[in-house]
């Protein structure tokens, strides 16, 4: 069992698409594969005002659940607003953009399998 | 892709072990299969106070992360005290329970892989 008092425990590392660094998003890999996770893991992303990742797309899904903040998503011809208590499931392949054009930080949960690349 | 303005969009179902009814335990099933997910799916359950759920193992893992209330959970000779923003991971066949001895709903989402039987 592992036991985090909170996600800020562990410490936020730099986001990055492969061919970019993404200024003002930052991650917490607050359950990993160091913990020997058979199927998925868990990060807590944070986009700082002004941040945004482009739209892409990957072989693995999300599952997200946003904690606080409030942004957009762009998938295809949809633009979404997200606030607290939303829930959004990004299938396999998926295009996805997201952006914080607020003066407060976004913050979310997002599961990706063990396997994924980010 | 799918997305809910709130978790609170999704009824809760009551909450059940194999042998007993879980009185005061209910699961919102946000992402399910029923979405098509190819690895791992999100539930938010809620503790109403004075709801507890025995110790008890299984084969899949959980992930967790707590978005409001206390609690305590219960591992081995371990008794965690639950609270906002706490992360944890329980193990495949790690023995677990939970309880909610406050006067607040204690509110967590809670991941399994796919073919949990939960």
């Amino acid at each position: 069992m592992k036991v985090l008092n909170s996600y800020l425990d562990v410490d936020r590392v730099q986001a990055a698409l492969p061919d970019k660094v993404l200024p003002g998003i930052f991650m917490r890999n607050v359950i990993s594969a160091e913990d020997r996770v058979p199927n998925f893991r868990m990060r807590v992303v944070e986009f700082e005002p002004g941040a945004s990742c482009p739209r892409h797309s990957h072989w693995w899904e999300h599952q997200v659940f946003v904690l606080s903040g409030q942004g957009t998503m762009v998938s295809g011809d949809k633009e979404i607003t997200l606030a607290k208590d939303m829930v959004i499931y990004i299938a396999p392949n998926e295009e996805h953009g997201f952006a914080n054009s607020t003066d407060e930080t976004l913050c979310f949960v997002c599961l990706v399998p063990l396997a994924a690349d980010e």
